[in-house]
């Protein structure tokens, strides 16, 4: 385990240490968020999802990473509360972008 | 555990990196979430409890899964109430999105 | 553990897989949340103590597992806390409804 | 750790399954929230602090238990974060009702 | 553990105990929130880490168990990720007071 | 361990303890916000992700710790979750400031 650490530490520091430009092909200038209006409920629900996903993506932009951390929590009720609350707190914003599809 | 965590690392890899598609059958196009009015506030907080339970399904689509990790944490206080958090986010969208009832 | 662990999975699906209509004694159609509205900002908070056990009651709807959980984390700082926090949450809510009783 | 485990759900048990009547001297009809406006922010915090208080207390209004949980608690990093959460929670809450004191 | 544990709650009880007079010295009359109003929006933000600091502080008032205690969660991420939730809960408020600087 | 913690201790007293000039080469006047105004949804995400960071620093100013220990947390999925809640909790505001970019 100390080994698989102190690799760990050592990509994080890269991957937090380089300029945006070289992290490019994870997270970059893509235009994923146009803006926060959906037709319907729903999708701004399937939004906050999305949302959330690119919160967890924005400290951890490994894909490899990403995917087994996923498959850990998704295993795990406690865990899987977390994810719902943070799609809840997304979709309170998404809501109120969009009057609440009054 | 080693083998089942490998597995489900496996599955979940899967599933996340499957087009939508070809996950249909568990949380597909079906249109549950029509709009955020409701009758009474009761109606709204169980719209509310809705909402949470959607939010896990987002990260755990597996209905076994969703089941069986349900079934420890109502049996745990402290997720509970984690449960509960969720449900009273949900419930100021809701809420909001009815203007309180008034 | 293991025998209990089981027996309380095989109870959950079993509430979880069942029908509303079967489970009404507990959580049933009875009118608990008529509306928002309190006359004084304390009895607003009192509400927002009863959707908080609401909440709860929605995710574990048998009382001697609510009796038996709310004993446990009624002897824990940390989870006293995090149902005061879910009090806040529906604090919020409530104290809105009520134009923050001006 | 069983014997004072088992006396303390006896007493939560007891305390959740009497009558409001019968806890008067603890949480009772004592009016100590007649409104949510105050003179100056600091007093609004203040009040925050309060609510937060009464929060737990309405979990567990037996005050040996919330002194003896509290002297925990205020030992711990992590559990004083968690009180400041929930006094930010409540804070936004008076501060709204007294118009951010403009 | 268990004479310092006994020796912290015997504190704590003292702390809480004690009337207000005689905390005085630590979190006392001092007038430290004039108000919400900041000229722009990062002298917000460090209002809002100083209110989250003062919520810490209202439940320990003791300036040496808060140093002790800040120094330990300092060193670890995930309470700094927690420190840093309620700095944005905070600024919401602060946020919201100031128009959001518009 | 024992060494490592007091001399955690201490430094982070030092640092706590020191006046606010001292410890300027990290968190200082440099301005860092702007305002809370951005072009695009998408921006006001990224916004939020560094209102996020600023939070962690503004308790951790360290780069060295906050290095080790964000690539600690980025190996871990619930950590993880945890800060996509704050990214959320700050793009509520951001949103709000941007009158939801319509």
């Amino acid at each position: 385990m100390t080994i698989k650490c102190t690799t760990a530490i050592g990509i994080a520091v890269l991957v937090l240490g380089l300029p945006l430009s070289l992290q490019a092909q994870d997270k970059a200038p893509e235009r994923w968020l146009p803006n926060l209006i959906t037709e319907t409920p729903q999708e701004g629900f399937e939004l906050a999802v999305k949302l959330s996903r690119m919160g967890v993506k924005s400290t951890q932009p490994d894909k490899e990473v990403l995917f087994r951390e996923r498959a850990k929590y998704a295993q795990n009720g406690e865990a899987l509360m977390h994810a719902s609350e943070v799609v809840a707190i997304h979709f309170q914003t998404v809501a109120a972008a969009n009057s609440y599809w009054k």
